[in-house]
């Protein structure tokens, strides 16, 4: 039997209110959704699904190192941190697995101060916009590359 | 039996070229390729695939007008009018229907002039760096959100 | 019988939509109502309408260079390439008949990037936000001023 | 008999120099010509014109308020407080009538700190380089609208 | 019986209109219910109040002049001003006493062009958005201060 | 007996040092005082305070989706994150309560990248350079707007 | 006997306080000790001192718009108008008589906003820094260039 | 018999007027006439010029195109489009082949806004202020480099 | 015998993957010779050295405080926040010790976003791209200072 | 009899082509006209005068050197290095003696690069515009000081 | 026989480096090399050439004058002086005869900080890129239009 | 007997005054005395020091084209050149030797025109604010490089 491909998914700050707030933005499902979703699709493809959120950009720093040992790949929304944190940059420039970069809204239609995306630096691909089906298709995408 | 969605699949300067240069960025893989891979899956999904590329910025303002009047949504690539083409954002504005934005390279990990984005201010959505597989993300998010 | 004064319209991207679109800023006069307003003018004061609109930024240079060579004075919405066209902007200095800059709503209240036009930089004068009466009023300013 | 329109007609700094100075820019008619060209078109139309005109920005400020409570609409050639006046706008934007901005050169075409305006914000309309026409216009313009 | 402490509250441009307009945004009070609400917490402080409103930036100059002749301290509401008025800033450092800068609404909240204060350079501290109570507190904290 | 109004009071990174560095910057009294002086107002306002201090921006975080679920309005004190912290902001516009920001020094007087704050665009109001009274003023200010 | 050169000395904002405050920065000499020391100059050299001063803006570009009708040339000190006023400039522009800008101390090296002047725009010469002395030699020189 | 070198000459926006306008900035010669130049010298040097000229960006990308793959070296003058177009620049990247930008006159002495060449990145030289003679040193400096 | 001088030597984000990422540019030793290379040096001299890393910008600023209540100096390598955390600055300065900033890269040789230090403001000395070395130099400076 | 006062005047850059060139702007007297008339000056008031030009900007700081040595003041118009010199700042702050900075044109009139001094920075005073008159002021502003 | 033409060839700081360094850049041939072909070709031509390098701004600055008064025209590569020296374009343009700048690499394709050229603004072209063969070209260019 | 390895250590402008000026910030020691010290921890360690100061950029160019020949490495201290040469970065890149750089003070604490050094571009490292120690330790670790 071929080997299982872990992809670790991380979520940044206030991810973990998902579902509960502004449901006109970001819809009535939560992070337990995304993470079942991802795991099913990931069950029926032979990898396996490291789902983990957090509002402390250190611990966020600390997944990813975890990642670039245990994992073949980074799944990684992170929310506000995605404009102000080089050292987040920094950690996934140093993990060298394939990154791609999810946002549930689309981040370039809103205020300046989030255009600018420091994770964009070290990601494959980066997906705005798409809701949490953004999560799937960034799976799919890593599970095709990496396969 | 249901309707038939009708999606436009924009594709703006250069791409005409996909598959002949730089294959290391773009793959091996040209235009014709794209759209049979989004035709074959829309078949399966009732939907039709408007295909079109054009070098010049005005014809693919003409495009979006007639998008507008026939279609349902578009997927555009606007290339190099991405970051310079007001007018292409004015007529997608006025296309009142979803648009989706896609690029094949990550835009945001290239030179500083290519991180802005008229055309984003316009779409749900926008995937890049996901090479052709963007498109298929973007039809496939289109016609989830439309049916 | 005095000579007639031949006045090119020319009118940039998106505005043959005019009318069908966003009535609530536009109003709902399309573009022919314009030719028509502005030929009903001319005739009572001898002069001439060449109307015309393209979506198409050459299509756009070559009528100035037509108006260069047939017309009086110019007057033009370059919508969309107001903000981005240098070689507009070249095209009508070179033309050396006065040009009267219209733009139908009020471009300073609205983005940022819509506040910089490099057409003005060639027009006598600009009018911005009178609706379609700024078509009538360029047309009575250059009038009394060519005659 | 139906109501006579108020409109003021309010004059920035150095704007009571008119038709003294640079003759070749700004033409040889003063801003009593201004007025009087105006008080002849409203009294045709039912509308009557409250002229004025102050170095002082407070004056003008107050001259707003006046018109607030007395008029239907604004015509302001803010001249020099165009681009530098944050208090003029707040007074126009209290104002809560229609308000339309002159210029008599095309201030686009000057020096890089003349294109700013802060009072375009609060504007319908701008119209610029038109000459003392530009003020009949935008009489035109109001009445139209207002009626 | 110990010293009465003179307060100066100075208010800038269209502060005059308050309670007339955006009652939403500024409340039903006009500046007469500040005057009377700080009198009254004065008298019971042993401070008098001395409130003035002007449209005129140089009016306020003087005010800010006398006051630092006549008074302990100044409580300033520079509106419009406050971000164009380098004078303003000059007169509050002249005048050596301290200084308090209020905003009835936040403006930091607000546009780009309302975030940078001069007038904030001069003083001890800033309140925006409190609404009148901000006066109030204004004068509390000066008069533990003073005493 | 009427419900019991709970306000978090959030205090920022190195605030936990207040009163034992900086005297004349920041005063005498630490952290503790102004819990006290807070609680003690609150108790005779049937109020309750919840008073903390983080060094840690995710820490903060979590205390704010904590608030946001278990009282009625934030007072914080964002210390050095003001300036560079969305994921704060993000986590104070999902509370949804009223926010006031608090900072003893005035940061509009201090080095230019002070002058920046990202949590003002959640605020209601911002108090700066009243010392510790600006706790007081904003609970004040926070128990008159709730009750 | 040769006509007698008339020369209008304008002071701007907070400048009547000369003397008053800041004796390290600006000296112990008020502005009547100007104008004695540019009286007494003038009267040995058949000229006259029309010396101004105002805080208010108006009235400055009142007094610019006399002495351009009065007076063969103007020296102006502009204190805090110097950086924001382009009504100022247009009034200094408009004289046509020959300008001289004077700072009693050397804006050049004070904070960041106070480098820009619209004032030297309009300027022959401009002399910061050199204390009362700067307006005679200001005088100084306007007397040998007119005569 | 040597294999002769094919070069396309490629003309932007407003280039079909040379001759015809200010000969005083432009001579009096027209773009047939650089044709003929540098017909007349490649026929000596074994090579053919493939002279194009277009106002339509679009138009001018497919002109690229066919040099990609027909031509072994291209010499552009982008005119207007040289400042605005990462179309043309991408187009000129994907070619592969030598390019050489020429301007006629000295774009590096005139406004601001034409200092900056998208297409000088593509560019192995650029020659700007030669008048037609530029055309010429591109081509010899292309014909050396090649043969 | 002397009393012992203390130093912490603080790491900040991703330094705990020293040696194992990129040898070409950070070299093949790990964190823990450099504390060795500082303790060994230490010991002969008197000093003791205090070596600590966290990713937590938080856990960074608690061992400041730490620091600045037990030792006489900090060495610190803030990595990824060097360029983007003001609250640890204010940490810094608030410790009131010296401060030395190591960088083990040249810092002003990478990108543009890496060249400011908001650390520097609060440091002596900035040593970058030494190695390992910088660390040594840092504490050899700092004896050399403390004795 | 008391002692001479000893006086560095240097000019910088192309001020050795005075009287040469450009007779309308710079007017036809050269450098040793304006040595003759400050000598005569200085003469008359116990002064010498070291006249000094140099194209070099290292020479210039060796002469500042020196005269941080041997004299009491230093009157500089450094031209070209104004704008551009760091090092020559540091000379004169270095010199700790008076620094008077002369430029013959007025340089807040010329091109915007033209706008910054770094050498303002160490002056008591500048003075620009006032032709070589300005030397003369600059030396009797000195002896007035000095004595 | 015709008067000799002289022409000025300068060259900026490293020049003198050519050949030497970086052969895949600047090529195998040295400075004397240029000098060589240059007068080979004025000899022709009946010109002479004055082949000058200098690291020196200062005796660059002196060749100039020395040229403005000897030679008909310059050509000068500034090297690095190109985006700093101020003081060299003002020795070119006090010198009043031709110039044609030189580069041996294309500086627009270089980094940022080399975009800028201040010498450009003196120059009448500016020839980049076209290796040694840019100097001929400019003295082709400079001999044509000089006789 | 293994080769004595040669650096050259260079300083520039104003650092020849060194110990004589402002002791509280370089200290009382002498650029004699870092010579000293560091000829004199080079002979123990088989190397010799050539060390040179000059206020002049070209001969700093100069010097740095000797050493490529005849040393090892460079010791630059750039002093106000470090801001504003790129000649004597392009100096350095040529020189193709390590360049370390030194600044006696911390440069990042001071002005912002300061922050940026063209120099720290070519050198492998930067070392600021350790006084003389600086030196000291560029030395040090060029030597552990270089064995």
């Amino acid at each position: 039997m071929s080997e299982v491909l872990k992809i670790y998914v991380l979520n940044g700050p206030n991810l973990n209110l998902l579902g509960e707030r502004e449901p006109d933005i970001y819809g009535n499902l939560c992070l337990e959704d995304i993470d079942d979703m991802l795991k099913e699709y990931a069950k029926k493809n032979n990898a396996s699904i490291h789902f983990k959120q957090s509002n402390h950009e250190g611990e966020l720093i600390d997944f990813i190192h975890e990642a670039s040992k245990k994992a073949e790949a980074i799944i990684i929304n992170p929310a506000g941190y995605t404009h102000t944190s080089v050292a987040l940059l920094d950690a996934l420039i140093a993990s060298k697995i394939p990154i791609v970069e999810v946002h549930i809204s689309n981040i370039f239609k809103r205020e300046e101060f989030r255009h600018n995306s420091y994770v964009s630096k070290s990601a494959i691909g980066v997906i705005s916009g798409f809701g949490i089906e953004g999560y799937l298709y960034a799976l799919k995408f890593l599970l095709k590359k990496l396969v």
